[in-house]
């Protein structure tokens, strides 16, 4: 290990890319990458290099546009129903076919639909033709010499078309860009392998080769370099060698112990940024090694996506001079109060959804750990610098991840969390493929705030009414008086603990959790109204009971808490439990319901349908802990 | 040859989809396909074939999510600035950098930064930490068997991270459908030829199998078949044996005495619909032998392209299981009166252009051979079925074919064509790759009334005055009155006769244009108006010029009905008559000004710095007939 690598700037973004730029233009790099030329078979989806012209005309002769005979107009000018003109065929007309080129001397075709053969080798023609009529000329769709296709183009199906249509086989297009990615550390494992603790499966290199190659690069990987500063140096220097266009070294960009890419890339070339001003990613490298651009990508795998997003391909796009950034940006509404530190850039992935007239982003995890939040988002949010933040009903710009369609059609449920929504996800989604469900967990009583504030189109809940012992109805009477709505079932669960395997702390009743280490549900979740019921009941108090304060957002969190050994203990619901292979030590059913507001009801059609559907109702009634008597009933509609 | 083959209907377009789907329901061949197993290196852009459920949970343990020292958040109590606690390393702290497992007994980490070391091995705390401080929880980002991606999902490069990040590193995927193409036609040749007058080259193979690789299919395309029936058949036959999903026969379709395909697909299989009522595409051809789908696809180019995205695509993005369309919509105002067959479903190229604040859609040519009025259009309107077409000022849903961000770049130009126009916009492409310049030829006078309606940026124009012999201002004067304008030139140009190589003809001065063919510019062409002053100074008639309404758009159509011999003089720029290796005659220099109306000054500045800027200027003054002595001058200004 060498001296500590202190030295993390806060480089604003604009000022990272303009350092990068200026860099390559002095090493004469910042221009668009050469041509190479292809065969038109293979030039999909590439940018052309240079104008493409017209090299023949299309057509390149005149031609008849239909099948017919070709004659001089001026020989039928005369011809009228009562006093029909007569054309020897070989004579003075000639028969064509649609696409043959104009028998000289002729200037017309007439359809054969329109001609009569009062004789064999004679057509009889009864109103008179226009000069050029049923004629393809010569150059109507592309006369030699004319730009067909410009530089810069991004070649789509049709593009191959008029290039082969205008005398072209070849086409010029830009180079791939070339890029090398040295993934470094010592807990790194490759996708192929089963990790054990401690151990880290690499998969940026995954994902940057896939934002390369959507671009239209080429993504090499090398293999993984362990957290040691010379093998890390003779990697880079390798990679040097092969001349690419660029070098990515992933992980080992921040001021950590660890952390050699800043000096390497010191130490070979020049460091031009080591930290940049942009949340999450902060600590990106970017450097110059021998004439090659050298970045160093954050090691969190959401921090080295949007460093893939913010720097490489546009980097790549530019050399491909495919300058256009072909996202799609929409304005949407906030749905929570984003802060943000006024020095930075902050990119915040978001959901959207369309709940009335308004569409909705609501933030994701900002975690730089968790990728499944680049996988949900529909859409990154950039708040830009010297903003500090936006407010909730604040409108934003957000870049679009998927087609506006499918976000017009996604079914947004805020409220409790259950495992099986994924199975009803996955039904919508496949009956209806151009359909989702989404569900943000928030918890029941979140879920009606939700409703309330029009954020959601519907809610799952299951809210135990203390005083009545009843399920959900109180609650949606209470918070939702003055909506029209159906209260639909969506199923019975089972409740209970979730232990160890073999339940080594002998947990049977509420009473048991005093003396072991539990995990609990959020503020507002029906789980923790459930126990709190139950606590009290028993005249517990929830500081006796240790872990009161470990929130976890979901049921599989919870199981994820004891299946670790960090709690002994958590409530419920049974598939849970199965999941993680825990025990489960049942305390009772419950009824979990959709809550959907009148207005949306139309909206959330194909789900109700799968709900009252039977094949949907026996694969839900096949989980244990679901129980399906009810599941699609109408509670209470108002 | 065999007898003709005249049945062709006109099924609606629904009817013809839903038979298909009927026969393939029946053949058991409507499904999504069947899945292979791919690694996730080679899955981007392929589609899930089934869900996929989290096998390990992400991270798979409790890891520290900082550098710093792990610890018992209770030991650190009661911890201040003034009674700091003390732990040994190794004993109640351990060392441990980000990602690594938390060693047992610990729940906390704290950060390297925020600890003191009052002797080697011990470290000295100042403050007390709460529990799961800087802890990556077990499963924080994925829990195992928690639903990672959907089915029928398009993998994108995040989503291999998440697959890869819970634990697998194979994939399921959509097999990829695989598609045959017959291209069919006795005049047609390879790209690779060079054609001769009556043969055509086959591109209409090129198109589709862009388009079907575009979806996710394979294309595969056999040689050329001559239009012989016996042959046709027996490439069908063997196409069949390849147990291809999809076959096309390219051209055949109609109902000709050459087209075989309908008499090919009812001998070997059956013929399920001929004709459908879309336009441009109507001799649409759809059948099954032997359980595969068989599709007949019109000749003309725009026909089958159109047939690519209106029937090919989307059964082969219905195999797929990606039911979504990507493409976007929007709504535009339509420029011209567009009337449609109430029978039939139209489909109408445009261009779209933002001025003012209204989005405008010009359509673009109907011609079903010209494609590069697909390659120029940025959507594509459909009118539907009933509809009796649309009025000028009528909102139409376009679909998109371009980024609405290049749309929103683009400067339209409405009026006279001038060849040049092209390399304008290579600089504005070259220099601004988000920028670009598009311009529709309706001559001088329907330029300067397309601004007038506000339906362009800016008009390019040469108008002389016959009274003063002056170009342009007088014109603008009188037909722009109220609006604030500039008038800045382009060039001043060469005009002169295009005649044949030698002018065989003589021809000299406008008294010659008695005695030859003629080819004229159409009505408000500036090009026009110059003739008409020429023969009335010269007190000639119209009526006296054979083929004085013979009218083509362009000078380079001009050009080309020259070269082609269908004419013997045409007026026109000295570049088109280069660019077709004709002789030209000059009779004067003409000065060809752009009208740009002060409200879109901002909207055109690239395109006017380009103008001014001398490497621009340098390469306008080499073309032969280009003078460049006023190029970017403001002649008028108010």
């Amino acid at each position: 290990m060498t001296e500590r690598n202190i030295y993390l700037e806060d480089i604003p973004l604009d000022e990272a890319r303009r350092r990068l730029e200026m860099a390559l233009r002095e090493a004469g790099k910042w221009e668009p990458l050469a041509g190479e030329t292809l065969p038109l078979t293979e030039a999909l989806g590439r940018i052309t290099a240079e104008p493409l012209w017209a090299k023949v005309s299309s057509p390149h002769y005149h031609s008849a546009a239909m099948d017919g005979y070709a004659v001089q107009a001026k020989d039928t000018l005369n011809a009228t129903e009562t006093r029909p003109v007569r054309l020897k065929i070989g004579g003075r007309a000639h028969p064509v076919n649609t696409g043959a080129p104009l028998p000289p001397d002729t200037n017309a075709v007439i359809m054969i639909e329109d001609v009569q053969h009062p004789v064999p080798d004679e057509i009889e023609i009864r109103a008179a033709v226009a000069p050029w009529q049923h004629i393809r000329l010569m150059g109507e769709d592309m006369v030699a010499t004319e730009l067909v296709l410009p530089a810069n183009h991004k070649i789509r199906p049709v593009d191959l078309g008029a290039a082969a249509g205008c005398g072209h086989h070849m086409i010029r297009v830009r180079r791939k860009p070339r890029v090398i990615l040295i993934p470094t550390g010592s807990e790194l494992i490759p996708v192929t392998q089963t990790p054990q603790p401690g151990q880290i499966i690499e998969y940026n290199s995954l994902v940057l080769c896939g934002q390369i190659a959507e671009v239209g690069g080429i993504g090499h990987v090398m293999d993984i370099i362990p957290d040691e500063r010379d093998q890390i140096r003779a990697a880079l220097q390798d990679a040097v060698k092969e001349r690419p266009d660029l070098i990515l070294i992933l992980s080992g960009s921040s001021a950590g112990s660890r952390d050699f890419t800043a000096a390497v890339v010191r130490d070979l070339g020049s460091l031009l940024v080591h930290g940049v001003a942009v949340r999450p990613g902060h600590p990106v490298i970017i450097g110059i090694v021998d004439g090659i651009p050298v970045i160093g990508v954050p090691g969190y795998p959401v921090s080295a996506a949007l460093t893939g997003e913010i720097f490489i391909q546009p980097l790549l796009a530019h050399w491909l001079g495919s300058g256009s950034d072909p996202r799609l940006r929409v304005d949407a509404t906030i749905t929570r109060k984003m802060t943000s530190p006024t020095g930075d850039d902050d990119f915040v992935r978001v959901m959207l959804a369309q709940v009335g007239d308004r569409l909705l982003a609501s933030p994701l995890s900002r975690g730089a750990g968790v990728i499944t939040s680049l996988v949900r988002a529909d859409g990154l949010a950039h708040i830009p610098r010297f903003s500090e933040g936006v407010d909730i009903g604040q409108t934003i710009e957000v870049i679009l991840y998927r087609p506006m369609e499918l976000i017009q059609n996604t079914v947004l449920a805020m409220g409790s969390h259950d495992p099986m929504l994924d199975l009803l996800a996955q039904f919508l989604t496949t009956r209806y493929p151009t359909e989702r469900l989404v569900s943000s967990n928030v918890g029941s009583l979140g879920g009606v705030v939700a409703l309330r504030r029009k954020e959601a189109h519907l809610a799952g809940i299951h809210l135990l009414d203390t005083r009545t012992g009843e399920y959900n109805l109180s609650y949606v009477q209470q918070h939702l008086r003055d909506a029209p709505l159906q209260l639909v079932t969506f199923a019975h669960r089972e409740q209970g603990f979730m232990v160890a395997p073999g339940n080594p702390q002998q947990i049977r009743t509420f009473d048991d959790l005093l003396r072991v280490r539990y995990v609990n549900r959020q503020k507002g979740a029906g789980t923790r109204i459930l126990l709190d019921y139950e606590l009290q009941k028993r005249g517990l108090l929830p500081e006796q009971i240790a872990g009161y304060d470990h929130e976890e957002y979901t049921h599989l969190a919870v199981a994820a808490a004891v299946a670790s050994g960090m709690a002994d203990c958590g409530l419920g619901v049974r598939s849970a439990a199965l999941a993680l292979e825990l025990d489960f030590i049942p305390v009772g059913w419950e009824r979990y319901d959709l809550v959907i507001p009148a207005e949306h009801l139309a909206h959330v059609q194909h789900l109700l349908d799968i709900l009252r559907d039977p094949e949907f109702r026996r694969a839900l009634g096949q989980q244990p802990g679901y129980d399906t008597r009810q599941t699609g009933e109408i509670q209470y509609k108002k």
